[in-house]
C-alpha cells in the first residue's frame, strides 16, 4: 500500500491507487428466478437456447396460404379468390394435431385450393407461405366457428404477414452479456431465450458508518451545534441504487479507538463519511495512520480528502463528511468498487455526455469541480439570482424559449441546483440534482453556453 | 364509458378516454422511515423543518477569528499575526459550554486578540466573523492538544470559510414536492431538512395476467407451438419499476368465462396482455364486450390494439401481447396510471427529448412508431446491415468519429436495438432498448441525422 503524500492526485489517479490497493474481485454466484432478479446482475453471458421465434408463425389473425395460388397476382386486389378452409390453428396448437376444420374435406369444397384459418402467434402450417388478413377476407371477425370456405380480397405479397423461425435472434446467440444489470425488459429477453432462473452475482454486503460528534439521527431534537445524520441515509440508499445491501453500522464514540471497534468483519465493503481531513479530532484519518491506510489530496471540488485501506480482509473507503462531498466521491469511486465486486464493466468512460453551462458559475483553480447540476431541454433559458459564487449574465446560448424547448443545438442546459453551487455543505438540494457537471482543473469560471462535460448521478 | 369504435385514436386522445373511464384517484398514505423510503412517492410537499446549516459553522479546520483584528490587510499575507487561543470548539459541542483551553486566560496572553481552534462544521463563536485554515498557521494538523497561541500567516477575508445559518435553506421553505419520488439524495435532503420518516403514497397493488395458449411459463421446456411467457415477467417487473406491487395472476384456460374468473377483486389495478385483436380466440375481447369495456385502434405501431375498462370496482387495462406492444404500451398508458395512482405529476410530455437517427429504417404509414433504441454519443458512426426494414444509408449526421465522440451538434444517435425495427414480436431484443423513438404518423422513412424525439424507457 502506498504512503500518505502531500501530492495532489486526480481522480483517476485516485481510482487507480484504489483498486491497486484494494484490488476488489468479483464475488460469489447464486440462482434466482427471472421474478426476483430485477436489478441484480449477470454472472454469465446469456445465449439463446433455442431460435426466437421458435418456429415459423402468423403475425396477424387471418387465414395462411400458398402465394402460388394467386398466380402473378401478389399483393393486387384483382380477386376475389375463394379458398377451402382445411384447418383452424389457434395460438399453442399444433397445425396437425387439432383444430381442423369440422367436416371440411377436399371433395366437398371440389378444386378450391387450401386456406387454414390462423391467429396471430399460431404455428403456419408446412405447406403455407403468407397470411391474408381476417379484414381482407369475407370471414367474420372475432370469436366465430372457422367457415368452410373463404373468399380473399387482396392477395398477399409473398411471405406477407409471416415471422419467421430464427428471426429475432438464433439459436445460442449472444444476447445479454455477463455483468449486464438486468431491468424488466432484461428479464422479459431473458424468459424469452429460454431461462426461468439466471445465475446472478452475490449483492455485495456494504457496511456505511458516518462518524462526526455532531451528527444525530434523522428526525431527532437537535441540540444546540447538532445536524442530522443525513450521510447515513444517503450511503445506505446510494448502496441499495449501485445494487448492494447496506448494513448500517454505528460509532459511539470520538475515538480512533471507538472507530476501529465500530468496523464490522463480516461485510464486503465498508464505506465511511467524515474524519478524513486535518482536524484536531478526525478519529478515521487517525486510526486509517496508525493501520497503514492511504489518505490522499484529490484535487476535485468537492471531496478533496479521501482514504482507503484494509480493516482486516474488509476494504475501507472513507470518504469526506460533507453530503455533497459523499455524493460525488461515491459517484466516483464507490459506485465503481462495487461495481467491481459485482463483476460490472466499468463505466464511467462509457458515460461521457456534455450540456451547455445555463447560468455561469465559478470553481475553484486547480480542482476539477463536480458540480451538482439539474437538465433543461437545449433551448430553455434560464436565469440565476446573482451570488458570490453563480455570476448572473442572464440567458443561455442558443435559441431562448421558455423551458420545454428543443429549439436549441441538442445539447442539454445545465443548472446548478443551488446558488452556492458546488459547496460541499449543502444538503437540503442534493435531491435536485440529476447530474455532476464536469470543469476542468484550469478552468475557474464557466460562462454560459459553455459546453462541460456531465455524468449522470 | 364510450363504446367501440373503428375510428383510429392518436395515443393522446386515448390516454384521455383511458383517464375519463377509469378515473384514476390517489391512494392513501403510510409513514415509513427514510431507509424505507427507496423508491416511494412523497405523498406531501416536505418544508425544511428548521434552516440548514441550523447554525453559523465553520467550513475548514482552523481557527475562528474577528475579521477586524487583522486591520485593513483582509486577504493579505503581511503578517504575522498572533493571537490568544481562547476556546477549542469541535464539531457537535456548542461553543461556549465545552472546549475552553485549559489555562488560557486574556491576562496571561497580554494584549493579544483572541482566536478559538474550530473543526469543520463545529458552531461559530458569537464574537467571531471569520475562519482562517490551519494550513494559514503555525498550529500543528491533525491530532494534538490546541496550543495557547497561535501565529496566522495570512489574514482571511471578511466572513472567510463561515458558513451562515440558512445558507442552503431557509426554515419552512419548500424543500420536496409531493408527487416525488425518493431516490438516495431525496432521502439524504429529507434527512438534512428535519426528517426522520415520511408519508409516502401506498404502494398499488397491480396484477399482471398474460393470457394466450401458446404460452409456457419461463424456462419450461417447449412443446410444438408453444412460446416462453414472457409478458408476465415483462409486466411484473415494469410495475415494480413504476412503483407498483405486482401480483401475478394465472388464467386457466381460452374461453372467455375462463379468463373473467381469472379476475382477481383485491388489487388497485389488472393488467392484462394479449386477446385484444380481432382473432376467433381472444378471451379479453370477448369477456370485455360483454362486460362494456372500450376497445380502440390506436393509430401507433406498435400497439394499434387497445382496451379498458371496470371489473367490479377494479380498473382494467388490456394491452396487446405482443411482447413489444407490451413495453411500448406500458410505458405510454400503464406507467403514467400507475403515476396517477401515487399522485405523480403526469411526466410524459416533460420526458422529450431529440435525438439524430442512427441508420435509416421504415415506418407504417398512418400510425405513429415508437421504435425501440439504443442511445449512443452523437458523432459516433453507425452502420447496419441491410435489410427489409431498415435502410443503410452509411454513417449518421455530423463529424463522425467512432464510439465515444462527443464532437456532433449535441443530439445523442439512436439506433434501433433489431434490424427488423419496430415488429412486435421481437422480445429477444428488449433488453438493449434505452429509449423509444418516434416517428410521426405521416413520415414512412426515416433517413440517417434526422431528428426524432425519444422517450427514455
Amino acid at each position: 500500500m502506498s504512503s500518505t503524500s502531500d501530492r495532489p492526485l486526480t481522480p483517476e489517479d485516485y481510482w487507480q491507487l484504489l483498486v491497486e490497493n484494494l484490488a476488489p474481485q468479483r464475488l460469489g454466484t447464486e440462482v434466482v428466478s427471472l421474478a426476483d432478479s430485477h436489478g441484480r446482475t449477470l454472472a454469465d453471458d446469456a445465449h439463446a437456447t433455442f431460435s426466437v421465434p421458435p418456429f415459423d408463425n402468423s403475425a396477424m389473425d387471418g387465414f395462411a396460404v400458398r402465394g402460388a395460388d394467386f398466380g402473378d397476382d401478389a399483393g393486387h386486389d384483382d380477386g376475389p379468390w375463394e379458398f377451402a378452409v382445411v384447418a383452424d390453428i389457434a395460438a399453442g396448437h399444433t397445425p396437425t394435431a387439432r383444430g381442423d376444420v369440422e367436416g371440411t374435406a377436399r371433395e366437398e369444397v371440389g378444386q378450391l385450393p387450401p386456406a387454414a384459418r390462423i391467429m396471430t402467434g399460431a404455428p403456419m402450417p408446412a405447406w403455407a407461405d403468407a397470411v391474408v388478413p381476417v379484414e381482407d377476407t369475407d370471414a367474420p371477425r372475432g370469436a366465430s366457428a372457422a367457415p368452410r370456405t373463404v373468399t380473399v380480397h387482396r392477395a398477399p405479397k409473398p411471405g406477407a404477414n409471416v415471422r419467421l423461425a430464427g428471426e429475432d435472434i438464433a439459436a445460442e446467440d449472444l444476447v445479454v452479456s455477463a455483468g449486464s444489470v438486468i431491468s424488466a425488459r432484461t428479464a422479459s429477453t431473458l424468459a424469452a431465450i429460454g431461462y426461468g432462473e439466471v445465475e446472478v452475482v452475490t449483492r455485495p454486503r456494504v457496511a456505511v458508518l458516518a462518524t462526526g460528534a455532531e451528527l444525530a439521527a434523522p428526525g431527532e431534537q437537535l441540540s444546540p451545534g447538532m445536524i442530522p445524520d443525513s450521510n447515513s441515509t444517503l450511503l445506505a440508499l446510494l448502496v441499495r441504487e449501485a445494487g448492494g445491501q447496506a448494513v448500517l453500522a454505528r460509532t459511539t464514540g470520538d475515538t480512533a479507538a471507538d472507530f476501529g471497534a465500530a468496523l464490522p468483519t463480516d461485510v464486503d465493503l465498508i464505506v465511511t463519511s467524515g474524519g478524513v481531513s486535518m482536524g484536531a479530532f478526525d478519529p478515521v484519518k487517525e486510526y486509517g495512520l496508525a493501520h497503514g491506510w492511504t489518505f490522499e489530496k484529490v484535487a476535485m471540488q468537492p471531496g478533496k480528502p479521501q482514504g482507503h485501506g484494509m480493516a482486516g480482509s474488509v476494504p475501507v473507503i472513507a470518504l469526506p463528511g460533507n453530503p455533497v462531498s459523499v455524493a460525488v466521491s461515491f459517484r466516483l469511486f464507490v459506485r465503481p468498487f462495487i461495481g467491481r465486486l459485482l463483476g460490472q464493466p466499468d463505466s464511467l468512460a462509457s458515460t461521457t455526455r456534455m450540456a451547455r453551462a445555463g447560468p455561469a458559475w465559478r470553481s475553484s483553480p486547480g480542482r476539477r469541480q463536480y458540480l451538482p447540476g439539474a437538465l433543461l431541454p437545449g433551448g430553455s433559458t434560464v436565469r440565476s439570482s446573482a451570488n458570490e459564487n453563480l455570476v448572473d449574465e442572464g440567458s443561455t446560448h442558443g435559441d431562448s424559449t421558455a423551458g420545454g424547448s428543443t429549439d436549441g443545438d441538442g445539447y442539454d442546459v445545465v443548472v446548478p441546483v443551488h446558488r452556492l453551487g458546488s459547496g460541499s455543505h449543502l444538503a437540503a438540494s442534493l435531491h435536485a440534482a440529476q447530474v455532476l457537471a464536469v470543469v476542468d482543473a484550469e478552468v475557474t469560471e464557466v460562462k454560459p453556453g459553455d459546453l462541460v462535460q456531465i455524468i449522470p448521478l
